[in-house]
């Protein structure tokens, strides 16, 4: 068993670097923040006996040795990016869970067969620099590197320069590692566990993504002397299709979501009619037909929308995954360490994206799931209790410690 | 009749400074564009034989003497500042028409009674302080200087500090001044001129404004894993809300007008449900009722809104002003300007505020309007002809000339 305590101090530690501004985190990716925290990371990691590599993408891979020399390593990880006001554990729960892991193994002299590798993936949240998971993504071979490099942000700087400068651009291929497995620990980020009683989550599958960016133009105008049979509202082009959003979600009940989280409107000055609106519409299933059909149904309801208003409208793919069937031996180990250990558990369906989804594309792959106080997460007030992070990093020893062979 | 190629020139001349991305210009207030505007007025004002005055508002008076130590000025402007993607004309006219009257008046050597005072009023725009008309307001007394100083713009400097920064902090008292009458000429950014073929519009009425500050407050949470009937969405909110204004303003056709020109999404992330949202409602009408009924309609429309989706509400009004009737005698003598001078015109009601607006509080007041292509405003692509600026600038001369006896 993982000593629960010293995975919390971790946790507070790390909480400290990048703080927000209600008791979270604003550790956003790329940021001299997420340096800081990078660093720290790598000094445990060294402290435990592990040495750190790092790929093109700031991937970072802290190994601990195994007994076998032609072992493929074991992976164990997440990322220490948060969002802009995200919560403490969202990620790094995953990334300090996998060191516990290690730090256990030396507490305990276990020397496994296949090494064990700890990994920290660059910008998992996609806040500044869409699509999210970009880096688990590259590495699977889903983005070509060069296309993520020239990612800007929302103040036109580039992912490739950006990481350049806060020192953590390694020298080794993206992908070029062989993995025997890979395992992540996540909270939960909604509410099923806890409802259902569950100390933890066998993820079985992780719902599918759609991100669409829209763009609707209209005409910049005066509010108060353009009369109102000329207008053409790009804001209120936007409101309509946002209504149509959560019409058509819903009607996918309980299988699907949709929202837009991000809104820019132009020139947001009070007395002009905004003339252009850009907006990302987030439509998930575990169904993937049902994520095609929301796409499909949003493209044609907000084009009519526009026609009828006398708007342009544009649509342009900003992100997406296929829903994801996680691989059946490491959703066993998870289960089968949950039982031995007596902790309770359910099987799951992952409502948020994560390194996981991509990386069960390129190795056999399975997530470990603990709840969250109200379900929240992408909020600073998001929360776990000390037993829920123990109960989640102990089943996920258990199952990467089977998996990697005493 | 004045000089339509130099004021062409001075216009042209004033909008290389703080040029726009498409045109126009961005010469927001208190912005050190706007200094260099400032700067450049005062040169040709000096230039022109005139004594400036600036008082701690930072509006700008350029005097040319009367004849009659005893007589008040008779007060001729508008504003030089813009907003962020504004045009070329939208106050700028209004100011430099002030200076080619001056200009013409040397030229022909004409000596007035009363002497002739050219004006630009700070912040008319309202975009990065509101409200509107900020500072001919605290000249009119309708605002006290002390609130005017410690207006906020979005990135929480102050009004006063900013004003200070640039250097256009004057001595003199506000409102201090006592004015035989104003008159003020401006673009019509509308579309009734153009479109009846007429040159001039004698303003009689100013429709009435009201700017209600709404901010919706539900709970960031992930738009994967937080089931639908759990989500507190904000942007949803809003995006009802919005709908509504536009039904309001509608329902009152055509004797009203709404929109929402400014909206932020808080945290703006494309993956978390926006928590927070703060718009601006504008409404405008010439009936002072009609507003009353929309600003009481909104409320309780966004109100029942915001408590089917347990969404907290609250409503701050951050900027109005009641509909304005202009006075007799200075309207009679645009009109009777515009008839000597042999232009077409009509009466018209201003769908946008002004400076007279206030003004009009303090002094009799009336306004010149010149028709504008499309009736567009407050966009980049703002654009008049040579001859209508003209045409406005020749009734200007001759009100104001009338008024100020020879
Ligand atoms: N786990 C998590 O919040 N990942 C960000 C990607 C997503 O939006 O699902
Ligand atoms: N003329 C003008 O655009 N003034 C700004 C105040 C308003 O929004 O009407």
């Amino acid at each position: 068993k993982i000593n629960p305590d010293r995975l919390w101090e971790s946790l507070m530690e790390m909480a400290k670097i990048g703080p927000g501004v209600a008791g979270g985190n604003n550790r956003q990716t790329l940021t001299n923040a997420d340096a800081e925290g990078r660093a720290l990371f790598q000094k445990w990691c060294e402290a435990a006996g592990c040495t750190m590599g790092l790929d093109q993408m700031g991937n970072m891979f802290a190994a601990r040795p195994g007994s076998d020399p032609d072992a493929l390593p074991v992976y164990v990880g997440s990322h220490l990016d948060t969002q802009p006001t995200g919560g403490k554990y969202d990620g790094v729960l995953g990334v300090l869970g996998g060191l516990e892991i290690i730090r256990t193994l030396n507490d305990l002299g276990v020397k496994t067969k296949h090494p064990i590798v700890v990994t920290n993936f660059t910008n998992e949240e996609g806040t500044r620099y869409a699509p999210a998971m970009l880096s688990s993504g590259v590495f699977a071979g889903i983005h070509t590197q060069d296309w993520a490099y020239g990612r800007v942000d929302a103040e036109g700087k580039t992912f490739g320069d950006e990481l350049s400068r806060i020192g953590w651009r390694g020298q080794e291929e993206v992908g070029a590692r062989k993995m025997h497995a890979f395992f992540e620990l996540h909270i939960e980020q909604g509410p099923i566990l806890e409802a259902e009683g569950k100390e933890i989550g066998v993820v079985t599958h992780g719902q599918g993504l759609s991100w669409t960016e829209i763009t609707i133009t209209g005409r910049d105008s005066h509010t108060g002397s353009t009369p109102m049979p000329m207008r053409k509202n790009a804001g209120l082009g936007m409101a309509r299709v946002l209504e149509k959003v959560d019409e058509i979600a819903s009607s996918h009940k309980p299988h699907a979501v949709g929202a837009a989280g991000h809104i820019d409107v132009y020139p947001n000055s009070r007395n002009v009619i905004p003339g252009r609106v850009v907006f990302t519409v987030d439509f998930r299933s575990p169904d993937l037909s049902v994520i095609e059909d929301m796409e499909a149904r949003l493209r044609i309801e907000a084009q009519k929308i526009a026609d009828d208003m006398g708007l342009e409208i544009a649509f342009q793919k900003v992100g997406g995954f296929d829903p994801v069937t996680f691989d059946a031996g490491c959703v066993a180990a998870v289960r089968g360490a949950a039982e031995r250990l007596g902790y309770s558990h359910m099987d799951l369906i992952s409502g948020a994206g994560h390194d996981a989804c991509w990386i069960n594309r390129v190795a056999p792959t399975a997530m470990v799931m603990c709840p969250c106080v109200d379900g929240l997460s992408h909020n600073e007030a998001e929360e776990i209790s000390k037993e829920w992070a123990m109960a989640g990093t102990d089943v996920l020893l258990h199952a990467v410690v089977e998996t990697a062979e005493i």
